[in-house]
């Protein structure tokens, strides 16, 4: 049953859905999928969110085709067990052909506009696997074993090269801790601050709240430190276990943190022995001059360097690095645990292959431009559609910034939803107590969209504008 | 200089290593770089646990050969600045050749009969390269995104699957999810059974205390069952959270539990509410009839099945998979975490086309032949050395009990040591609570050895024995 599930029917899911409207290109699969049997009686369906996410497209999608297949007695769904092909629903509905119903559809976002995510398109697929079989083959038997808690020494090794060349880092291989995304290098650091009785971070006024729950999960309350047109403001630094930076394009406002800044910041955590976390998460994304250098290359002993490739190439490789100061590999790698939080080898060997082959290098220089390109897309869009509206944060990265009017973002969004387009306010990234008051703006991810739905984004969001 | 070290260099390295004694083969490779300046003064090295691990040798072997080249003047080494090349070794040590010299050598293990890590030259790797082509060159682009805690569909998918199949495991793709390797697993039981309020898990006189300390690092106590012929003896259990069981080959004295035991410890789960975690870490080898089904057939509700590719494939992988009851899911996955936690993608693809495409089955097929093996010609080795010497646990896989007269073990792991083979004794596997006295025995894992090694592993153990 599982088994014709992924296989023929799951194939003949996608090619169907390719080529028609998600709801009724599903319904029709599934229909068919019950007539010929591959589906047979009782059968339990995956959870709409399941097959959402192995579909990708949205689980409400799912939800209301399994609502009218239940509605036409093609399938059951009771509390409990879930939705399931009906007994005897085949001949039973074979005397009924369902006619195509036009019913008035709600409206679901059709475009996201939404950041944190890079065009998956973009996954190098062909130079990963070349990558990968030069790797696997390469590779001594002992990676296949249980492995070192830091990570692959091959792939520290590469990074430490790649992260001196690319970003300025002060790196060593044995400084370098592989993680599987940057919410476990915070993770590790929010364990690690705790066993040093750290009782508070600090973090920017604007940011993920994600990430704040993280440190407050684990016992660390977080403050906000006022931002303005130099970046985080980190005078008011006091007794703080660490402070939570991204220096190099502050998420989601875009500003760089200032020259005297950065240097405030480092001479803080030197008179205080306080943590400088820093999180480089779009640091290779820049357009209109060289990177600025990572925070932690002033001072390698106070500050934390946090990369990740789920920008750069995806975060389906759930691969990311920390650079911790030497003295605390130690606490960083207890915290880690000595016998899991390994990630799979192949990938680690993949990567550290990818990067010294030299395809790294090139994947990111060829997103760099297409993002690039974007970037200048929505700037010319946004001049044409609504000249008064500011578009700021756009040095670098894969997101902008949208001024509004006051009291405008939520219409805004509002009609951004309208419009068939998700897209995210400024009000949403808000630290709850960050001082001064808040602006109104669209926080435009414009690395998201898939480059065949780019144009029609771009689009859905002028119209929105005021 | 790191990139040097990873590619030319470092390569080197592997194949000079393969020729001679690890130790001279190191401090030949490494003046043959500093010679050539392949390595240049100041150059730090690789602490000699990350070297140790990147060729699969021991820490000693590289800390020796750092050793004997600091003494030689061609590195340094320095408190907190680690071992470098020294300034100007080149010039001054060419004109003082070092000869060969013949001190007494410590005797280093050659051989490891150690339990719990399989064969590592085993790992299908060209299987593995052809599934990944197949499986990266076939996924939606979604995979490639943050993704499911709960791990791919394409994978649990499969799992079900293949789990019912060769394990009668009661599974659904919503109710696996996936975790990088059984320690994780059993680490999100115990949060979720914190969450619970339990205190107690009952566990096995014999076991792996890496597995004990992740219950009691996270609040939990453990005690210990008492064992006999039948396997654990679960009538005394009483109001404990969950009981943790090796219910198809115990670990490590390979006993598979009776079957009145296993329908014990599930009436015991059903009155009282507690869970029975099953570890399935070895259950597709089996010799003598068909593997043992899986405990959790019994009653999926009350059952978590917690399998693992570590034994099967490669512990590299870091890929395990659970089974959890269905009310079970949401508290599994909040403990999980939302936002990390997740295996890379491409690996997860790749092990369910591998799955999928049925090289795994055949690839379990390969090697259950060749453990199979092993373990007659160890049987036959040790009747033959020392006639009255009992083995048990034979009956399935990769390790088996060699049984020793009373106050033996420690005496012939010592002499095993001499005979340069690291071999474990029972006492290190028994609980400090475990009632009755405790055995004299040696713990083989004979499926640990690369092939080429095992004849000469084997001879070694018949050496120590009495």
């Amino acid at each position: 049953m599982t088994e014709s599930w992924a296989t023929s029917f799951g194939v003949d899911l996608h090619l169907e859905l390719a080529d028609g409207g998600l709801r009724s290109g599903l319904m029709d699969a599934l229909r068919e999928a019950i007539r010929t049997g591959r589906l047979t009686p009782g059968t339990r369906l995956p959870s709409s969110r399941s097959l959402a996410a192995d579909l990708g497209i949205a689980r409400n999608t799912v939800a209301d085709a399994y609502g009218e297949l239940v509605a036409e007695g093609w399938l059951t769904a009771r509390q409990g067990s879930g939705t399931r092909v009906a007994q005897r629903a085949a001949p039973r509905k074979a005397a009924a052909p369902a006619a195509p119903r036009s019913r008035p559809a709600r409206r679901r976002p059709q475009y996201s506009l939404m950041p944190g995510t890079p065009d998956l398109g973009t996954f190098p697929r062909a130079e990963w696997l070349r990558a990968a079989r030069r790797a696997l083959t390469a590779a001594p038997n002992e990676a296949f074993g249980y492995g070192d808690p830091s990570g692959r020494v091959e792939l520290r090794t590469v990074l430490a090269d790649y992260l001196a060349r690319a970003r300025g880092v002060h790196a060593h291989p044995d400084r370098i801790v592989i993680c599987s995304g940057f919410a476990h290098g915070l993770m590790l650091m929010a364990q690690v601050l705790r066993a040093r009785r750290a009782r508070e971070v600090a973090v920017e006024s604007y940011g993920l709240d994600v990430h704040w729950s993280l440190l407050t999960e684990r016992g660390l309350r977080t403050r906000a430190l006022p931002l303005d047109e130099l970046g985080t403001d980190t005078r008011g630094l006091d007794r703080e276990g660490a402070v939570l930076l991204t220096a190099a394009h502050q998420f989601p406002i875009g500003v760089p943190l200032h020259p005297d800044r950065r240097s405030a910041v480092v001479d803080w955590a030197r008179a205080t022995g306080g943590l400088v976390l820093e999180d480089d998460y779009d640091g290779e994304f820049r357009y209109d001059r060289q990177p600025v250098g990572a925070l932690q290359g002033l001072d390698p002993e106070h500050v934390v360097y946090l990369g990740t490739a789920s920008k750069s190439l995806a975060p389906g490789l759930r691969l990311a690095w920390m650079v911790v100061p030497d003295g605390l590999v130690a606490e960083v790698l207890a915290a880690k645990g000595a016998m899991d939080w390994v990630c799979g080898t192949p990938d680690q060997l993949t990567l550290a292959e990818f990067i010294a082959s030299g395809a790294y290098d090139r994947h990111v220089r060829g997103i760099r431009l297409r993002y690039r390109r974007r970037r200048d897309q929505l700037v010319e869009a946004l001049a044409a559609a609504s000249p008064e509206t500011a578009v700021s944060g756009i040095a670098a990265g894969m997101h902008a910034l949208v001024e509004l009017p006051g009291g405008m973002e939520r219409p805004v969004v509002q009609a951004a939803a309208w419009q068939g387009l998700a897209v995210e306010g400024l009000a949403r990234y808000r630290h709850g107590t960050a001082p001064g008051a808040g602006r109104d703006a669209l926080v435009v991810g414009y690395g998201t969209p898939p480059e065949s739905a780019w144009h029609g984004a771009l689009d859905a969001l002028c119209r929105a504008l005021p």
